[in-house]
């Protein structure tokens, strides 16, 4: 059984280091032959709305995954006429507005912040006046890791948020004054299983997820986190694993966005977690039994941004699982990432807390 | 930092899944472009004597290890001049040659079972004569999963043992009437520090292995068998993963064979312990601190014989860790493998019992 992946990163590496044992095999689609996953399966090497090369790619495999939500849907469609793409391009598809995904989320009774289509500057002061400030002006299309925003704070902010943004579809949302961010990793197989992650708290810098601890044992949040995610497996009927991101205020979930595939948010299920989120990704698209989502203890995974902290030193550390994936280093560049694991919260907090510092300081 | 490894079986493939994660990049010397480990990494396609070939593997990479013994040492020994081999080929010579390693365990005050060198008729009847029957006629070189021996249970089966064997270097062992069979898998980094795993109790059915559960938790063999691979550690300054199997004879051990690489009787460690044997003889081997070889719970691993179980059902048990090497079905051919992972020995017994039962059945 070979599996093509549109996307090469260190995401699709990890597919494919948990894909292999059970004797799957891989071809990956990405822009660079070097690119993380490159290392380890073939890789063909084209523009990911490349129709020729993602044909090409459908031929030689028995199934189309991929790594990154960023994919031409219009292309995929035409592949998926001969081929199996999943999880479904309809998720995809929402997934990549952050308009239609947020009506999407309206539309299936998930809280999310309110929100206005920006298309011309008459249309940024109307939904300032309407929503109000503090808000975010974001490109609907193609935002990651804290591009494409602008935050806007002060009245004199929107002035100066149109110009940076203009010229692209854009969404005004009201900021979300949230005690915590937090996300939920479900998998649905094609068999219609379905089987939720623990929730995972997550902590971002300067748009970029810095670390995330899980499971974060906010019982009441998980239920509504799984109501509202299960209904967006369900209305898509959705294979693989699908993440959704929200923002916590006073008790509440409000959604921010969703992810139709392995997150960064879910890397602390490599050893945290009875079955990865990656072998459970390939189980539901494949058909076969979901593995379990049950945590083995406390985790925190700190992502290694720019570069990696000094190797040795981290190997020493007892119960740190440490993973390079293979990338030069370059500022704002997620390079690689660790998980520690406890017995309890409580030294697990603190553990993160000594690392961080440590990391930051490097 | 590349490695290569001499042997792209499946040691060779959770070598490198183990080391990619780790930053590491792999490169293979091997017959086959095809074996398990070239599905993953780039294989240089030559016999293991081929010196040219062991030469240019030398050229592309920063340290050589083996993921099989039956590597030429003569070969070896001509590497080790421009670039680290670790294991040391010291230790490969020694697990080459089943006279030699028996010696030195005698050397190292380690009890194994009495031998005598066999060369000639004459001193085949002289050795059943001095250590009786039953007894094992075995080739000195080149056996493995039950390869190359001889059971000599009666006076009758002597002539057949000699003209089965004859023309190769042989040795007479007194057969072992054991209760049970173990292995200690021990690694020691360039560094100096060492780490011992759990004793692990092994099952052979026709001379391959089985199955294995560990921990064995039988606290004075496991002080027994540390003492004694201290001891070979220490002999050859080694750098690596080291197994010892033994026999177990009323509390006593009695070394069988060493084998200076990964195990087959280690693969438990990659869902059971914290560290898998796999990375830590990378971290020993690049001298890199060695990860904890504490067991997660009660394991057993079962070996796939000639075939694979049926994917779909045994993906579907709870806490069942599936090991798929990509091989082709061969009678007698380890094709994979699973771990089970269990709160309690009395649990995973039970549940091994019906999975063999399961298999064997298919």
């Amino acid at each position: 059984m070979k599996i093509g992946v549109i996307g090469a990163g260190q995401l699709g590496r990890m597919l494919a280091l948990a894909g292999i044992p059970l004797g799957l095999r891989f071809l990956f689609l990405d822009r660079s032959a070097d690119a993380p996953a490159g290392q380890i399966a073939p890789v063909i090497v084209g523009e990911f709305e490349d129709k020729a090369k993602l044909a090409y790619l459908g031929r030689q495999v028995d199934l189309i995954t991929f790594d990154w939500e960023n994919v031409s849907v219009e292309a995929l469609s035409a592949v998926k006429a001969t081929i199996p793409v999943r999880p479904p391009p309809a998720a995809l598809a929402a997934a990549q507005d952050r308009v239609l995904e947020k009506a999407l989320f309206r539309e299936l009774r998930i809280p999310t912040p309110r929100f206005a289509v920006v298309d011309a500057h008459a249309e940024l002061t109307q939904a300032v006046t309407r929503i109000g400030i503090p808000g975010v002006l974001k490109t609907r299309r193609l935002g990651y890791d804290g591009k494409g925003q602008f935050v806007v704070r002060t009245a004199q902010d929107v002035e100066a948020a149109w110009e940076s943004l203009a010229g692209k579809p854009l969404i005004y949302e009201a900021f979300v004054d949230f005690s915590h961010e937090c996300s939920l990793i479900a998998v649905r197989s094609t068999a219609g299983a379905m089987a939720f992650y623990p929730l995972s708290a997550n902590t971002h810098v300067d748009g970029i997820l810095s670390h995330t601890v899980a499971p974060w044992a906010q019982r009441s949040l998980e239920r509504q986190a799984q109501g509202h995610v299960r209904r967006l497996l369900l209305h898509f009927d959705y294979a693989g694993a699908l993440t959704v991101e929200f923002f916590v205020v006073g008790g509440r979930l409000y959604a921010n966005e969703m992810a139709p595939r392995v997150h960064n948010s879910g890397h602390w299920t490599i050893e945290g977690a009875v079955t990865s989120q990656f072998e459970n990704h390939l189980r539901a698209i494949l058909g076969w039994p979901l593995g379990s989502t049950e945590a083995l203890g406390h985790t925190a995974m700190i992502n290694f941004i720019g570069s990696l902290p000094q190797r040795e030193k981290w190997l020493g550390e007892r119960n740190l699982f440490f993973h390079d994936y293979g990338k030069e280093p370059r500022p704002k560049r997620k390079v690689g990432h660790c998980t520690i694991l406890e017995r309890s919260a409580a030294r697990r907090d603190a553990r993160l807390k000594r690392l961080l510092k440590e990391y930051r300081g490097r």
